[in-house]
């Protein structure tokens, strides 16, 4: 019998088969509309046979992040999605054994991602009232602490976290020889970074998608910053060609050009902004921060709200289990999107025994 | 001091760096033209905004390919590139410590990942004739060995092995409990193909590449077949959304395309039988075997000549060490482009001294 790594032999994964190409997407925190008819033609008219017969190459886009974000080509690599630049994190400075510290509920890979590369995942929980103790944090990083991972904003809980906080869990973590991952998924949604501070800490990384805000989950593109010799590790781990060069081309099209940032930033937030009211106005407990999402508390079955909305073709999220059982998460989009969910919950929340 | 995994910290890596978008792509084994340009406008008509902001799906393209290769969906595993699924084999059965054998000369990839994921890697070398004893490769499997990768046909040397020699490596890695992998990067320039052999075989894998014959090494796409347990394994170990979602569509559509397959393949053999004439006429010593590439000798030394080359952008490959030292290698593609190679190519031997 052949050797089968013991860490992947027993991790449990979900497998995903859901097909949404028709239905109104607010379960995943994608853009449900996507880009700017004008952006995305722009690029798609770059696109040649020859260009995708070629092997990628990702120089140019890591000097325009590099610009972007007020930093070196040395600082930046590009990956495909922020998901690999987790798992290379894993690979490179998950020592099997340590602990992984993060908050829950949060983004799900990081736990499989723990288990993968053989780590134990503690957990920091929210309060009650959705706050967290960041004393709590500090008090769990200790010598067994390999990584601590923040996603800010969190999701789904869409609280942020302050600079003081942040500042006081690295140099935590520096003491016991940790790395921290601050995950900037919903930067732009959310404005303020962390990425200054990679100058500073030299244990420390912080992540960017272009899934969310510039709506392109499907090209799988991203990218992670830190000290140069952090990011050298990770670009050891990479695979040569780990990114496709249309998710390249897509990237450096909104990277420079800063009126789209605000567009897409402006139309989302409409809408969130019309939902919540609507929501409250119609008395559900609601908890709407800084990602492009809101939670709100049904006076049904999440579960069978969840179903009924589904089988109108809107697919938002609920949970099991935890703090958020009961809770309803809706990724925000457009006005018109959030109105066409709205129209359907009414409709299926009356039906609802 | 954060941790670094030993193997990252030690692994030696060679940064791609270059720019090749205007130049003659002959050092890579892409097809420098591409698909062709109908094929390519009717997947670009599917792409819309929506489509690349939601995740990726794959369900349907591992139907077609179980379909197309006349396997089921259990045994697919789409992944980016047949790279990934060498990373993933590696990371599942790559037992640290123990043996990868391989042939050398071969793909680079397979002694980059056996490192990273601590093996050792051993090697059978080539004869002088180019041609491969396969009692050594039989001879050096052992107790230490854990994974066989056999690229078949080889490159850089186009040789295939016989199906009598593949089953004797497969049924003696069995017996010390050894994986064997058949990577099929050039399959379709070459038909044969041992995937049927996943149905007897539970410890052989083989892998498959859109980036050759379809022509699309820039989007990141291949697939590794197997045994339903075996891609168990490396399914559990993918990311989530592994593959962007336009290199699911272009595959789907040349997998549906059995006329494309012809087209592409008698358009490169055309152009390299084309180019091997020219090169046996000349009086080089000339090496063409199954893949999309030629092996030839200049009477000049071959850095100079691919330096040479490369300054009238056309690029080309050469070797500086082992069996081929002194070879060129050149990606074959359409007559057109093998022409402006060979007129390139006698512009600049004779100014070379």
């Amino acid at each position: 019998m052949y050797y089968i790594n013991e860490n992947i032999k027993n991790l449990y994964r979900v497998k995903f088969h859901d097909q949404r190409a028709d239905v109104l997407r607010l379960d995943m925190n994608e853009n449900p509309e996507g880009l700017p008819k004008e952006i995305f033609d722009a690029v798609l008219k770059k696109l040649t046979p020859e260009y995708i017969a070629t092997y990628p190459e990702k120089d140019h886009l890591m000097k325009l992040l590099a610009e972007h974000n007020s930093t070196a080509y040395e600082n930046i690599s590009v990956t495909a999605g922020s998901d690999e630049a987790m798992r290379l994190i894993f690979q490179c400075f998950g020592e099997p054994g340590k602990k992984l510290l993060t908050v829950t509920p949060t983004f799900e890979m990081y736990d499989v991602y723990a288990n993968m590369f053989g780590m134990r995942h503690e957990t920091v929980e929210y309060k009650e009232d959705f706050s967290i103790d960041i004393k709590e944090i500090l008090q769990a990083i200790d010598k067994e602490t390999g990584l601590v991972i923040l996603l800010n904003p969190n999701s789904p809980i869409g609280v942020a976290y302050d600079e003081t906080d942040v500042r006081n869990v690295i140099r935590r973590a520096e003491e016991v020889g940790a790395l921290v991952v601050i995950d900037e998924a919903y930067h732009y949604f959310y404005a303020p970074t962390f990425m200054p501070l990679i100058k500073e800490c030299d244990n420390l990384l912080v992540l960017r998608t272009f899934s969310k805000l510039f709506s392109m989950a499907g090209l799988r593109i991203g990218y992670v910053s830190g000290e140069a010799k952090l990011i050298e590790y990770i670009e050891k781990a990479e695979s040569t060609f780990n990114v496709n060069n249309i998710a390249l081309l897509f990237a450096q099209e909104v990277i420079q050009n800063p009126k789209l940032v605000d567009q897409l930033a402006k139309t989302e937030r409409e809408g969130r902004q019309w939902l919540v009211e609507k929501l409250k106005d119609a008395g559900y407990r609601t908890f709407a921060m800084e990602g492009n999402y809101v939670l709100f508390y049904p006076d049904k079955d999440s579960k069978l709200i969840v179903e009924a909305l589904k089988k109108e073709g809107v697919w938002v999220r609920d949970y099991g289990r935890g703090i958020l059982k009961g809770w309803i998460r809706v990724s925000t989009g457009s006005r018109r999107c959030m109105e066409q969910f709205w129209k359907t919950f009414c409709q299926v929340k009356d039906v609802i025994g």
